[in-house]
């Protein structure tokens, strides 16, 4: 992973230094805080702040139902009322702030989330470091020869080889020629007087699409549940979904009691149609039926079936 | 003020217990978190939670350019050079909760602003408090006679205790008949055994819009801004320029450097259409400019004459 | 319903006046332009614009899947796979605006939905009309004794004759008052040359919240499906619902096969978390599982035997 | 530019095919719908619906404003004032929606405006066309010495030479390994049985953030001008600013007396900070007022000096 030492060693400073205050903490996400977690080759996600907890979340929820909850619930059984039942304003009172280092392709899936504040690094400004993900051999997927955006085997022998190469190489010719029309070496040392270098919001525009960059993406508790649900699922992009998964983590940490129910009510959940809500009652009254008697189309009675464990 | 004891004694509580935390602390906000800030006659404001600092609005300006801005620029040049220049984003890298108590027809106003997190206590599930906004003598202004949205001179004798009594009176018995028709008391104990008592969500529509309602309000440092600009200035309603005011204060408690560049790239600014600039290059070329060689209209004739200090 | 007669010339007329034009026009919904579906006893919804059709969404769709969807799926298919994959951009791609006329305590249930754009009539610069929301007498429920935010059994005889009259005369006194404040009659004449007239910013608090308002609420179709699936749903208050449902009339108008997606994959649709669905599954297999071996919650439990049709 | 036959054709098509409408329609933006205004070299944008025109806007306004402002604006009047008062949401009752194709490196900036709809052609599913963005000859600036988002003079001779050569080959070459990766051709033939080709969503990476993406791109007129102000400003990278003056352009066309609010009160506006107000009056009053004496730092005093035409 790409920390050097410098930022090792700021990270290292800014866990040292504690301080004092009357806000919710967190021990555990405190435990995490600052640290980077390593995804992909060279990228990594790290919570730098944090407000609000599980009781945040319950607060919120009976400040807006007001006395009447107060006796009434303890905490686990009001979140997970309130995760079944889409009520999503108490959970938009906890805040996280990460810092990720990821492939501009991913970011580019990324940012369409639009509900969270960011601030990238800026190659306009800034010259982007000589980093790019090049995919571990056992990700280096074909194309799904079913579905559109799935992948399919691993490539293998010779193909791989190749893939492999190309990806390396284009990337690094790119990059070396991004510093040559910059007119500057990777210590950012002026490499031919007589020059005057390219402007580096023309550069950077050399670069490829795995080269990484990094940002501080900031976002509500509900807003990144809904991220997780579409990231942290299986038919994400292998690339964003490992970041998911490491976030997710920090979240159970965080806001351990909400975690629980967004995997329980959301990740773990499926949602029957009407259709298939008929179909299902169907079944369970006895009756045995067929796609052919179910009224839904082929897919959809695939669907079915992996929903009711059926499937293969 | 609006608190009960047992309400001053959660707050106690609330603050008496300090935790440890890695995150960027503000003393000068922790030396105020909780308390409630008294605003109108039975409203407040309160600050329940907060993330990041001066510091964060510089470490996210400082990923976005990158290496270029570290050495360069003092935090405070840099703060302001943001303001100055609309960069958003670094000021959205901080959050803060507040919870309010204010009148409703404050509250239809406040939410026009959208980009925030809002829980609201809800007449749905619970029974509104006997509290109402009634305003001091010298608020209860005439409509204005020269713009629409604007007050005049304060109503004065007979007018003035008419109109406060049918307020006051309005206000009470409107309160009286909610309860009556939920049959319970105010202590929440029903009134007559032989009646059902109308459903919660229907009785509170005779309520008054000066009834007092409460929420917690979340949003970033960025959008806060655009809340207190439009808000604190002369020109919006002094029952909801009042709460901005008392949320100004914290805000300069919290962030003493982006709050100064606030005040003076926002709050204290001014903007010249094209027009107007030009008119002011001609002043400063020694021009004697009138209405008519200007080709505004009178009103931005008159709105020019007040930004360059030479109305009435 | 609260149309003038020059209110209802001024629809006349618009809907006489045609234009050609190149964008995609649904017939369907012309047909309904403009024209006001009451709602409740003054309050109504009309359509004044809109953008988009069934086809905008699958031409975004395309766009999006590129060169591979264009020929292999037909219009209805796509529109419902992107339905129950929880794609929600395409529907985005169109548009609509409404003209509202609803009781103050609906309208801030509404508003609480954030991502649409509201200018709502407002009483700081103009005066309300005399209409406020009286409820019909099958609507006058009492408050549930099992759910806090539930209705319970209509309100009769003496009881419900004390909360109707209380309801008129409240809000019709509180109207006058407010009038008498204002100095003005219900043409808008002054009452009295020796009075000034508070202020109208000031004078609106003494409206009771089932005065009615009227706001244009123009969003797009993801965010109306949004906001349907709650307001149109069983367990939202009766008097949004019947907005919601007069809405969704008109969305069946102007896109049908989106309509009908977002019938069957979230009206009519039903979640199963981790632990229903595995439950189902052993039903399915022939288990006989009861509450105690589902390792639900009793409130959980009587949700899934709704669900599954086994209720009561 | 980039246009295909096909394209077109349905281009041709789309623009015959009128119909009829009782919404507003603009004629001078129906006689621009669907044509494809070009931008760099293979980019475009053309509007592909609209929602709204000026009466829009000021129905908009009239309804929050209510009878009083009925008779006493006429439209260009009015439109100003709100413009000139950040009244934004009357502007918001207007949409419209883009069609653009454009560099990644411009869609990475364009993306940071959050409140936007957006449908991106996905190289997840699809294979981008062989088209990259290669600056004009005249556009191909060195970095600034003194500015470093800026540009400087324009290269020339040997190292324009160069520099051209490498965009052009690393893109080149980047795009055929990208389809030698996929093992598909140009018209989309496998290139070679014995291999599997990689999934899109990887082979994606290879390319240069100069390849064209396309996209439906949808806003509010509030939006838009943020937009507008921020990107067709002269600090904008010439890449993005060339896309808003095309824009600019056609909403011209659509609400005339609005883009002229905007070009008077936002455009050529500026805004004198608290500081610079003072100044401009004491130097109105007849002050030699000098930087020492001004108070202001260098960099601000030498902004002042261009806002009042003193600069050089």
């Amino acid at each position: 992973m790409a920390l050097t030492a410098e930022q090792q060693q700021e990270i290292e400073a800014a866990r040292a230094a504690e301080g004092r205050t009357r806000r919710p903490t967190v021990p555990a996400l405190e435990a995490l805080l600052f640290q980077a977690i390593p995804v992909l080759d060279h990228g990594f996600v790290r919570v730098v702040d944090y407000m609000g907890d599980d009781a945040a979340i319950v607060q919120a929820a009976r400040v807006s139902y007001g006395r009447g909850t107060r006796a009434a619930n303890e905490d686990r059984g009001l979140i997970r009322y309130l995760m079944r039942h889409w009520h999503s304003t108490p959970f938009e009172m906890c805040e996280i702030k990460f810092h990720v280092k990821l492939p501009i392709f991913v970011a580019r899936q990324w940012i369409r989330h639009r509900t969270a504040n960011v601030n990238e690094y800026s190659a306009r400004y800034s010259v982007l470091d000589r980093e790019f993900y090049l995919p571990a051999p056992d990700k280096l997927a074909a194309q799904s020869a079913v579905n559109r955006q799935g992948r399919g085997a691993v490539l293998e022998g010779e193909e791989a080889a190749r893939v492999m190469a190309l990806l390396r190489d284009d990337a690094a010719r790119n990059y070396d020629h991004y510093l040559e029309m910059l007119n500057e070496d990777d210590q950012g040392r002026v490499l031919d007087e007589g020059r005057q270098g390219l402007a580096r919001e023309l550069a950077r525009m050399n670069l490829t699409l795995n080269a990484y960059t990094q940002w501080y993406w900031k976002t509500d508790l509900h807003n990144l549940f809904h991220f997780l649900r579409l990231r942290a699922d299986a038919h994400a992009q292998y690339e964003i979904r490992v970041y998911a998964e490491a976030m997710l983590g920090t979240v159970e940490a965080w806001v351990p009691l909400a975690a629980e129910a967004f995997r329980d009510y959301r990740l773990g959940a499926v949602t029957l149609s009407a259709q298939m809500l008929d179909i299902v009652r169907r079944m369970l009254a006895g009756e045995a039926v067929t796609q052919e008697s179910s009224g839904l189309s082929k897919r959809e009675w695939r669907e079915l079936q992996e929903i009711v464990g059926r499937a293969g």
